[in-house]
């Protein structure tokens, strides 16, 4: 273990930056992380900032110190790879300064993630964008709205036919607004039909991941997404009711074989973060569920990395369909994990 | 207050049939019901069936017994105006026996709602079927299902424009399913994303509600309506996501025009439980919630019976918007009433 | 309605300030009040900062827009009552400041609870209390916290019979932490054990309020009162299982007889605000239930002044029981109201 | 693993049953069992009646039938071990006939537990009282009520001080009420203050697990025991709070000591399903939590089988504290299996 790459997570305090914190804890590629946060979280142990208990992060990890997150001590660090959950406001210039200075950057954080040189990237989706960050220095490799995610999950067995337009209503989780996040009050028994900025999010990077690679830049595909977002009363998963319009007519059967055979470049690596079967197809009415489904991977290490998928309807060249997933695992932390693991293997870093 | 007229509730100790007895606690045109219930129910008080506190009840009608409801004893009570808030197995046949033998019955029951010689009406929208029962002799009106009549409130002010289809994403109450319906291990923090039947009745009963009278019966428009009905861990309200696509462009000032400005027959006629504003228009982003917004409906009679839409997203001939109704008034018990009210006022009853 | 007393609420933008709205929208004894609130609400319409859609505001105090509390703004309004829901922080000083200068203060703040000539009221507990502000010119009355008034309501009945000790275990609701309060993240399907302060509170003011009136000032009863206070994820409602100790034993149907007789100075002057029965006892083995029993209280304008207690057990000298009361109305706002009415009433203001 | 004893799990359908089949999925001296339910479950597959998602079971046992459990077929299957989760309808003679007919029944049933020949037992508290089913043949073994369990947890290391009388205020989650349990409706921002038969079970049980073996039959201490049962929004883990009498004073130190000392036979033998710690002591004010401690034990196998005590405050003879247990693991099935390890490890099985 002792060539393992040399790690750190920016924003660790936060809910993605303990899932990060989780994933890392014992990792055959990369060695646990040292941990960066806020001001206010600098000095503290991560266990005395803990605000998701289900995370199993090590008992090592749990005790090691936060640092102050600025620019300079980040890139003494010296680190190999570098995870950001940095909040919103500061992540932008701070990764770009980071990326500048040689350093790769994994991120969760949206700010740099329409930018051409940043390649947008759910490692099952479009692991081949990553090309364009392969020459070498620093660079930002960014993950996607965790609800873009799910949904691009969902889509990618769908390509083969053509997707011509989405509509798309999620009911997402509590955890997806961080901590504190929703008051309790505005919670219980609630839904809350809005999430600032979320649909636009979903609008422009979903066509991003379908996007080609042109001149070491990414070209988004012309494809239309249209978005509905709420937040519901549940601690974890996204569920998303999705209608795609394809190019052409489909049978139900070649769809659900589209869903079922449904494999990827993690797949073929039998990556760590990799599961085995990515999407996940369910034939029961009831499914997915947050509570039954949120937690869908193999092997272990993989869990939470499926999307599962359900009440799939096919009619004419419409597609219905339900996807779930983990939004703080495979929709942050997780995808940006996969992503350096496939950097990795493929000797970018 | 003596020449009310005299009435019924068919299967009061459910969920809906306290509804029926909250609204019919100290109506202006109907006496307080005499109460049928199940035999397991017969021969209790109301109160001690209680399972909606929230109900304002009068006291009366709380100490009430419910008597069994075989149709032999209904028909005896020679009442003017029967509800129906009957269990699916026994209430189409019940209801026809009923009608049958002369009775009005006015249900909330689903096995009737598509026959052709029985109108589904959600007052404010397709009132004019009611024209179907008015020969005299008994008759059955159906109010629809709860999220059926949620959209039709929604999308009775785009008429004007031409409603070609519509895609719907329901996130629907605990209290849909009766009680004691969801377990609460399958409802805390969870998404079911499936209602059996539930897609099925959207599909028929929209068509019915926005259809045409030819020849004494209805004829079903030729819309298109496509559902994914989910259970959210919500007390009261159904929230649906709703794209419809109109026959040509309307401008977004336009369709928010045909919201503010909407009212119909039961406004005109100050009906006692018709909202001075039926559909109700907010800007808020986060609106409508069901916390915030379940009961909305003035004057106080009327609380509940009003839709609230929100989010509203114009974008050539596609509109988008949210729409939240109270599913045990608006959504059942109090659309009966108001159906009620109408033909009453018209003559009919 | 001209001659009715002007009136103020400060930090009317809060959980506990707009519960003040409410019972003031159409006062007999007080005119609607005039709002001051922090600097973040100060030029809003309270309609804009409202977090208890359930509250029932006149539509004209709902249009009202907050001013800034500052001390001498509010001298100079020259209000003949005024009613603090200050934050914690602020209360103590500007409180005395303005008794000082005059101003007769209902506060439910708990700074100045525990001053010697601050009464500490609980309407039907200790009205008497209020004869050492009865001196003219300004003071404070205070109402306690809000597990303590439910649970001094369910103690009273038992003061005939001695109270030696008291041992509580506190359910309280999410509303109590006031907005944003409790994050969802924490509240949803969770117990958290422990309120800060609160379990003093009880301990110091319990007997404060059973205490006596000697030399214009209140000496506290010598009853030893220890509680466990703990958050559970319900709206609103304080549960409270109390086990009292009794001076001698009672029997089990007069201990009943002396909850179900209970009635005190504010039902014989038939306040406004004051519930026909303050204590209401069932004898349902599942009661009191927040959900069912939080509003109980009759008429209409005491709804939420009552409370319930049940699960009644007596076994020699020691009563179990369970008292539910509405932490915002009786625990809150409606006990300054009423105490306010009391000292109307009385020639006091 | 060819040694291994034979088991069978009765009631395995329900939610303790889904417990027992997760401790017994992969264990060192018992194998997988065969599974018995109702008719209704009787032909299915595990999978197919699985209520609680997180239960890690094998796939194995996942795909196992359940056969219908008449007594006879049980006895003829010739297990070493028969873990029972039966309704309590069935579970008293039944029980008592696979006892008689030579079998060794490890039960979480209720309706045997009193029995003077039936050890009550709690394997930290009362292994000793496992002497009374040493003879050979078959006996009867019950592990108590959930949240006796967690109180007898939590008092054992007060034994040492002498425990004269306990009140205890219970907070107990859903899972307790099985499954479909609690209505959804009931259950949502609710406290239902009241358990049938729950605080009998907790006044008559834990005087048994303090009691004394004498002549091969458990004489109860004692100790008086009062309770109040609620249950509360939360979907796993009993939270109690506890005030406990003691013979004579004790410091805080001693007490707290006492606590964190505490270990005991299921510790010295390392028995596979015994956590390291057994009772663990939190400084923090807001602790115990379901959410952050109801899964406390290690190592992994012992998971959710520590209990979890915090608040602690001594005063005098008087000790007051918070306990959380898992009801469905430590609280039920993890106790039976516990004290099947200790019989089997003394050669008792």
């Amino acid at each position: 273990m002792s060539d393992r790459l040399r790690t750190a997570v920016l924003g660790a305090s936060g809910v993605v930056g303990q899932r990060f914190c989780e994933l890392l804890s014992a990792h055959p590629f990369f060695a646990p992380p040292d941990l960066y946060g806020s001001e206010r979280s600098g000095g503290k142990r991560l266990s005395e900032v803990l605000t998701i208990p289900e995370a199993r992060i090590s008992g090592e990890l749990l005790e090691s110190r936060i640092a102050h997150a600025d620019a300079a001590a980040v890139r003494k660090g010296g680190y190999d790879i570098i995870f950001s959950a940095l909040p919103t406001k500061i992540a932008g210039d701070m990764e770009l300064e980071l990326a500048a200075a040689g350093c790769r950057v994994f991120t969760n954080a949206s700010p740099n993630r329409m930018r051409r040189d940043v390649p947008l990237v759910v490692p099952e989706v479009n692991h081949d964008h990553l090309s364009i960050v392969k020459g070498g220095g620093g660079f930002i490799v960014a993950n996607g709205n965790c609800s873009a995610i799910g949904l691009a999950m969902g889509l990618k067995p769908l390509q083969q036919f053509g997707i011509r337009s989405v509509e798309v209503t999620t009911l997402q989780a509590l955890s997806g607004a961080g901590y504190p996040g929703v008051p309790s009050l505005d919670a219980l028994s609630n839904v809350i039909p809005y999430i600032a900025e979320e649909e636009e999010k979903l609008r422009h990077e979903i066509p991003k991941m379908f996007g080609t690679v042109e001149s070491g830049t990414v070209k988004s595909a012309s494809m239309e997404v249209n978005a509905t977002c709420t937040r519901v009363p549940v601690r974890e998963g996204h569920t998303e009711s999705v209608t795609a319009v394809l190019d052409s007519s489909a049978s139900a059967d070649a769809v659900a074989a589209a869903f079922t055979n449904f494999r990827s470049l993690p797949q073929e690596l039998s990556l760590p973060t990799a599961p085995t079967v990515p999407v996940i197809l369910t034939q029961e009415n009831g499914r997915p569920q947050p509570l039954l489904d949120v937690n869908a991977g193999e092997p272990e290490r993989a869990r939470g990395m499926a999307a599962t998928v359900g009440r799939l309807r096919v009619a004419g060249n419409t597609v219905r369909f339900v996807v779930l997933t983990h939004n703080t695992i495979r929709g942050a932390a997780g995808g940006s994990v996969l992503n350096a693991e496939i950097v990795h293997r493929q000797g970018g870093v």
